[in-house]
């Protein structure tokens, strides 16, 4: 079942059920209660709108051993592979929608693509196992961690580096069934595919996150945790446009653009 | 004028105004449209929630002198004065309101209080100078930034460390008008004052802060930002009480106890 959030002119924005290539919009949320309207729409006359705002937004960073290296020998720093899962934070004034722009700020100079896996969680959690993790996610999206490589070296946090307005597309929609040994994830650059990997080849698995961030804390509907992403990516620059496939799950697909002058 | 969020058994939460040792419960929110009832509480008698929930959680991390040179001594590390304003993140899911229990898990060994004062933004804002920064505050509030000191140092993230559940105890008001420079924070431990120290005393300040953050950032009504604290803390234990207070603002006061056990 895939839930998106839409819109179109004139109404306000509301959550829909995928049917094929139409959406039927609901009544309520996949966080709450809902319920399926008559109301269908093709889903290439809606606004695919970011699929929801999410209450804490977790990021795992560092989670596949080919990015750790790559990254480290960018760097020219010896690779430092986590011993244990430790979560980040992200925050939501960057998200923007399937097909929205990402804008380059005038003094960005190396700007970079991380395709991820997005688990969305559904129901309040605390002191899951490993076994019972899976048993609070809703379903799964896809994120682009754009990221500014110079400021992510020069600030002590990614809040520029990360978090600049813009800089997290999430969509285009929420799969709550997907094969994760199966899916493969491909981010294409101008159509090209760049980047290449098994989506579940993680360094801690999604079970083991969940269970080791529930042992201090509360998972609650709506939040999200982005799953870290493998290989590397070239240099962005204006007029690029990135697409990040999860095979099973759909393509979040966002042109890169300039800062307007001020 | 001084907004608090309070709820009674049998009535949902709603925002209030106080007036003296009363609250005016009003509907909607300060954030917003909103309107005063004929509705007149003792604040006695109401149940002081968290003033809200904020949509992103800033923090400046390092921002007094005294304390970065008090924490580098502890760790045995040069310290690490910041040269600019590098924003940190903290999570919804560890906040809690006025008087109510820090919970101190199992394993955590070495808590600590940070007095801190926090910003509420008011207004939607973007590529503020800092004479206007002002212009998008709604007002301020009180934050501890509870932390476990030995997780800080071994986490790579502060995830653990200072995003436990509970460990942000904010409150107990947003209180619109504040002399900044006359401020003065106080943090007292079973009614002894521990740290003290001028509120504004700070090593970037709030308008340097704005203006460096909306140059890539939007601030939104509802984001909260905490400014940093000064001094250090003893550690706590089950039994504590701390209270920060800051001068013309309030002051807010939570007890520390054990976790239960499993």
């Amino acid at each position: 079942m895939r839930w998106l959030r839409f819109s179109v002119p004139g109404t306000p924005e509301a959550f829909g059920i995928l049917e094929g290539d139409r959406v039927r919009e609901v009544r309520g949320s996949p966080f709450g209660e809902w319920e399926a309207t008559s109301r269908v729409l093709e889903l290439a006359q809606v606004k695919v709108e970011v699929p929801f705002i999410p209450r804490t937004f977790y990021a795992a960073g560092l989670n596949y051993t080919r990015h750790i290296m790559e990254g480290a020998a960018r760097r020219g720093e010896p690779p430092a592979v986590p011993m244990k899962p430790d979560m980040g934070y992200r925050a939501v004034n960057a998200l923007i929608a399937h097909e929205e722009p990402v804008v380059i700020p005038a003094d960005a100079t190396k700007v970079q693509y991380e395709g991820e896996l997005a688990v969305v969680i559904g129901r309040k959690a605390k002191h899951l196992t490993e076994e019972e993790a899976f048993g609070c996610i809703l379903g799964y999206t896809i994120g682009n961690d754009v990221s500014e490589r110079v400021w992510q070296k020069s600030d002590r946090t990614f809040w520029r580096s990360k978090n600049t307005d813009t800089f997290k597309p999430m969509g285009p929609w929420i799969e709550t069934e997907l094969d994760l040994e199966a899916a493969e994830t491909r981010v294409r650059l101008n159509g090209e595919v760049r980047t290449h990997f098994r989506t579940n080849d993680m360094l801690f698995g999604i079970a083991r996150f969940i269970s080791t961030m529930t042992r201090y804390l509360t998972l609650h509907p709506g939040d999200v945790i982005w799953m870290g992403t493998d290989g590397s990516s070239p240099d962005l620059k204006p007029g690029d446009v990135v697409e990040v496939e999860i095979s099973g799950l759909g393509s979040l697909r966002n042109p890169f653009i300039a800062e307007a002058p001020r």
